[in-house]
């Protein structure tokens, strides 16, 4: 071997992922995983390159230049940015075979090349859902129930869902006239919470033609708040003549009133009459997620309705609806608000080992435990340290347990395991208990399964 | 929007996994992790690219040729080719974070640009795990004992776990004076299945300077067979007199009697005193997986122990033990044996939307039914049909359920929810029971739970 060592480091905005970072990630996709599948949603997975005028087609000038791009062979690749255009991809070339509806989640490791900055990436995980090829209300419902199950499985019970509609908007904007202008108006209005509403229509005045009265009408969205039931009241009024505006205040109003049958009220539902969600994708449904604790964290999951999915690859209109959950920024929050026990074992149970010899017996008991559905680990005997091996002593072993988070520890030597016995010391507490080794495990089993969850 | 439609496809050699294939693939890698876990294993994950420098350092001219390898800016970048390499990086950079021993499973995406042809693909996923840091046997037992779990844990019971140890046949060539040579005729004697002793013999005197007499020392070895006991029995001899051949002798031993004492024996071990994998990784244990249904298939889990893991990256010597679950040949494997039901669905049951107005019953039912633990879709009232929307009839809709492998369908008019009943109708014979909907869906939960799994 060449003296010459390989300086271990890894590429700037990319991340290993320690077993005290993974542990939580991998139930967080867990969790997804559960809830996409109790609503029926089914897996598909694509591949993380694709030919380059695939990924292309769609994406803007940013995501253009943020993609890894490259020549392999005679072949021009790219890794992919997100799961969306994938999707289109996907159900354009396999329409037939899918059927329709098509209700998918997707999880899986996307590639960008910005600038690494605090909490962001250039490889990340995304963990979408989509309804696609219907234009049904119920998906819009369900989308919405979907968000409220993951949030309440992930572990949280302080969250706000925020909801509007696209139509509503654009129907604001044909009433005001200013339809033709609505990028720039609605550039202008994303920025209500942030700069107010004076400042919004003095943006507005600038950017576009409109009156000072066209941009009142656009503006007495900024007046509306309240309960569900207050919005949508207030709502009627201002959508009033306008049927593009009236549609979108009828579905908010369907979502809002199929949800409150199933438990999501205002507690974790609100309506937010000026979220847009970019410019042009989204032509119905929006929902946002906020955490209440981390108000200015950002929305955690998101989404909406759009008109058609694949209009690059085939003629087939697909409509759907869906959103993505924002995996890592979760798991940052979950991080900052100590929702993340640091644990970085997976088992429930370290068995000691003291002598190489009763190994066999260790064994037979780490087996029936883990029948009984304890993950449970069995010390090996020797560890390396300044480059020699050594045994362990019982309080190294310990030490390993501790520092792991193992809830328990089995010990038992030679005349301990002669005697039937083991001591099970619960690492909380540091208290030691009795139990006997009998016919097989089963003492172990009961003693462990009262206090482990 | 242009006329110019981009054709959807996907690059040779990589794949697009819909529902029915990536349903069992995320129940493989959900039995592997379930399994790892009972063990203690901790996950972790890495980068998908990293400095092309790390990802070169240990490979042969056949991974650098296959390697996916570009510049990114004035980074020479690649994704990784497997995950041995990356963990080898991982654990000499966070040595000191991670403590020792040092127990990870990993399954990630891996790609080679290798030709594809059947069953072979760029683009495939690994299902490691490892124990780093130990030279113990009992991580020896424990690599065999993890496999026998993953085996049964998948559902096979008709499986062989061949095992063998590096330190047997180093011994034996020692002890024909052969050692120098080993390259040579360890590539002879791994074809020794397929051709022969005589023509492995034959191979042996055309291409080392070996003697007959030293071949015939050699083909002692392809004379062993039997249980695991005669076959410790016959290496008795033949080891005797050698150190290291003793010493592999002793640990194949202590591992058949270790795996007997939690039930696992010669129907499910075996000791093939013959395989080698590869020519100079593995230093001790080896272990191959085989299905006794289809014996030509080749091993679906295989590793061994290892002397220095990470010796390209750091000074200190890390010993180990591991192997690899080949996910897409078990799944192959899976499919010929028919043991893969053609589902296209995770839900138990999907609820039949007549009335758009009755969505919101429907809804309280599949909410009940999921807090049961029950998957349940409701169906979005409407289909994509010749570019226009449709409401869906009873058949249609029946149709779609059969189509995906429902169980189970709930058929609920405005008529039958005002008469508080539901129909249920079970897929498999299409009989039809009426079940009362009282307060909430306890009776249909009843009878949903006792014939649902």
């Amino acid at each position: 071997m060449s003296d010459q060592l390989i300086q271990p480091r890894t590429l700037s905005g990319f991340r290993d992922f320690l077993p005290e970072a993974m542990i939580p990630r991998e139930q967080l996709m867990e969790t997804a995983r559960r809830v996409y599948r109790s609503f029926g949603f089914v897996p598909i997975d694509t591949p993380t390159l694709e030919y380059a005028e695939i990924l292309c087609g769609k994406g803007s000038e940013e995501t253009d230049r943020q993609m890894y791009r490259f020549m392999h062979g005679k072949r021009d690749v790219a890794m992919r940015f997100d799961l969306t255009v994938p999707l289109a991809r996907f159900v354009a070339q396999h329409q037939n075979e899918l059927g329709m509806p098509f209700k998918r989640y997707h999880i899986g490791t996307v590639w960008r090349g910005e600038r690494p900055q605090a909490g962001r990436y250039r490889e990340f995980a995304q963990c979408d859902f989509d309804t696609i090829g219907t234009t049904s209300i119920a998906s819009d419902i369900e989308t919405v129930l979907v968000i409220n199950d993951l949030m309440r499985g992930i572990g949280f019970e302080k969250f706000t869902i925020r909801l509007n509609n696209r139509k509503v908007l654009n129907g604001i904007l044909q009433k005001a006239d200013l339809a033709e202008q609505s990028v720039l108006v609605l550039r202008a209005l994303d920025k209500l919470g942030k700069i107010g509403a004076d400042k919004v229509k003095e943006e507005i005045l600038k950017t576009t033609h409109a009156t000072s009265q066209q941009a009142d009408c656009i503006l007495q969205l900024a007046d509306i708040s309240g309960t569900t039931a207050e919005v949508i009241e207030q709502l009627g009024t201002l959508c009033d003549g306008n049927e593009l505006a009236e549609q979108g205040r009828n579905e908010i109003s369907e979502v809002v009133n199929a949800a409150a049958t199933v438990g999501l009220n205002d507690d974790n539902l609100a309506i937010d009459v000026s979220i847009a969600r970019g410019l042009d994708y989204y032509t119905g449904t929006i929902v946002e997620t906020f955490l209440d604790d981390l108000p200015s964290f950002g929305s955690v999951c998101s989404g909406g309705r759009y008109d058609n999915l694949a209009q690059l690859y085939t003629k087939q209109k697909l409509p759907g609806i869906g959103a993505s959950l924002g995996l890592d920024r979760l798991l940052a929050a979950m991080q900052q608000l100590e929702m993340i026990p640091p644990t970085r074992t997976t088992a429930d149970v370290l068995i000691i080992q003291f002598e190489p010899g009763d190994i066999e017996k260790y064994l037979a008991i780490a087996a029936d435990l883990r029948t009984a559905g304890i993950c449970t680990e069995v010390f090996p005997e020797s560890v390396i340290r300044d480059g020699k091996f050594k045994s362990k002593k019982l309080n190294q072993q310990l030490k390993y347990a501790n520092r792991r988070g193992f809830p328990a520890v089995i010990i038992a030597g030679s005349d301990e395991l002669e005697a039937n016995i083991v001591k099970i010391k619960w690492m909380e507490d540091a208290k030691e208990t009795e139990v006997p080794l009998k016919s097989g495990s089963a003492e172990i089993v009961e003693w462990l399964a009262q206090r482990l969850n």
